[in-house]
């Protein structure tokens, strides 16, 4: 459809012919699209927001139906999505939605870091009201899971604080005693190695300083720019989105879609690169 | 007092005897201190809170009255203070009240990245009600101003956002059209080169993919952390910091006492060499 020659080694099947596709080979479903000759690179079309839910929805079933054993999902265009009548913020939660999950996590990979989020898309005045220690406690029960499916038989785990220097003894802030602090000593309580709350302006120095030393395996952020101000500072161009809490596998690049750059061949595929590397090890965490 | 050889080219005063030392000397204040010889290293001391506090209102009363350029403070032990019955949270707000300043601000700078914060030491759930258009405008005069004393002669300022992905057009959080852009559109009104509400996330990673050209001279943060966790990635050892607003100039080595590597010939004086450093810069913009 695109005008990519196919390698050899690559065999080619209608979107039902995934049970009986051979195991040891390389597959592209080859969906119809009655559209494709009218599709614009990079601009914003409805058609192309419906391709990629039915494309979503397939994928988790042919998962769910032990056909495959992650799902890596390209970028797709949030407003694309709209125009198709699909009303969903995002992958994360379309996927969340098709398999029955509530509370979903977004974690970030890479082989510097790792950080999982305990709010995402939230007003930051909202989220002194949405974490919780059950909350907490969920994701970081959640990162120490998926920490093991990266290949960190023990991770340590660090717990970002709330508030600037842990909220220094109360002095500004609670949420450090209310809920951080807890939601630890439940983990811990359950035999997870959880540290914190974290001093969050040092807590990512080691980065620069001595990088070949992590304190932790991986990071529990209290909101999303905790966790991606550093994470992308670190990892641009080779972060793998993880969805924790969901019972299939599922990557993604940490960059969404890049219309300014469609087809010119300028857009890194790095992150991809990753997200499928960081996939099959999750799918077979022995292995390799 | 502590027993370090005194070089030949420095001259020794009593602590009045400035306004008549040679300005082309270095000098050192030799304070009686009665209690020295009981002092020990490392140990938190009311003596030496009473000391500190002393020799901070000696060093602001000297400043006004022309003796000298610039003060760069030591960090000071906050409970020390405490015990010596001073009751300021630190260095900031005890030279403000010296110097008859409400709202000083505290910046950061280093040769990587200058970054100045709207808001310091406060709960983040007090940080929305505490940012307004008008206190936002002011922190953005004092950094162009203070970009100017660290020789930068048009400065051009990034505004972060104060939400993830800048509230995405006001889906979450709506701080960014409510105070961050009216206080942007104020200050581009004044003639000041501003730009935001930037998406935070990403505003820090060309430190790591293309450190030699920053898009901005200078970053005002929204909150404590949002600010410090980038700085203290790049210019952990060698960050200082600058106290915008005061009619004198201050910095200051942005660690603390360390008491736990006091008198033992590990603790690096590296931010403090940049602290003095810059203070001559700022005391002399031209002459560098």
């Amino acid at each position: 459809m695109v005008g990519i020659p196919v390698p050899k080694d690559v065999v080619t099947l209608s979107p039902d012919g995934l049970s009986e596709a051979p195991r040891d080979r390389h597959i592209i479903l080859d969906f119809t699209f009655e559209a494709a000759d009218a599709i614009a690179p990079g601009v914003l079309q409805s058609a192309c927001g419906k391709m990629a839910h039915t494309w979503i929805c397939a994928a988790v079933r042919d998962i769910q139906a032990g056909h495959a054993d992650a799902l890596v999902t390209a970028p797709i265009n949030k407003e694309a999505l709209h125009l198709a009548g699909v009303h969903f913020p995002g992958h994360t939660e379309l996927i969340a939605h098709l398999t029955g999950v509530s509370n979903p996590c977004m974690a970030f990979y890479s082989p510097k870091l790792i950080v999982s989020l305990a709010t995402i898309h939230e007003a930051l005045s909202e989220v002194p009201r949405l974490l919780s220690a059950p909350s907490l406690l969920h994701i970081i029960r959640l990162t120490q899971a998926a920490c093991r499916k990266f290949g960190i038989a023990s991770p340590r785990m660090g717990v970002l604080a709330f508030n600037p220097h842990a909220g220094e003894h109360g002095l500004f802030g609670d949420e450090e005693s209310r809920i951080i602090v807890p939601a630890i000593d439940q983990a811990n309580a359950e035999g997870i190695n959880a540290v914190g709350p974290l001093v969050p302006d040092t807590a990512f120095t080691w980065l620069n300083t001595n990088p070949a030393h992590p304190p932790f395996d991986a990071y529990v952020a209290m909101y999303h720019d905790q966790g991606l101000i550093p994470f992308k500072m670190v990892a641009f161009d080779t972060g793998v989105n993880v969805t924790l809490g969901l019972p299939i596998i599922r990557t993604s690049p940490d960059h969404g879609t890049a219309f300014d750059l469609a087809w010119q061949g300028k857009a890194s595929p790095n992150s991809l690169f990753s997200a499928i590397t960081l996939a099959a090890r999750m799918a077979r965490p022995t292995a390799l």
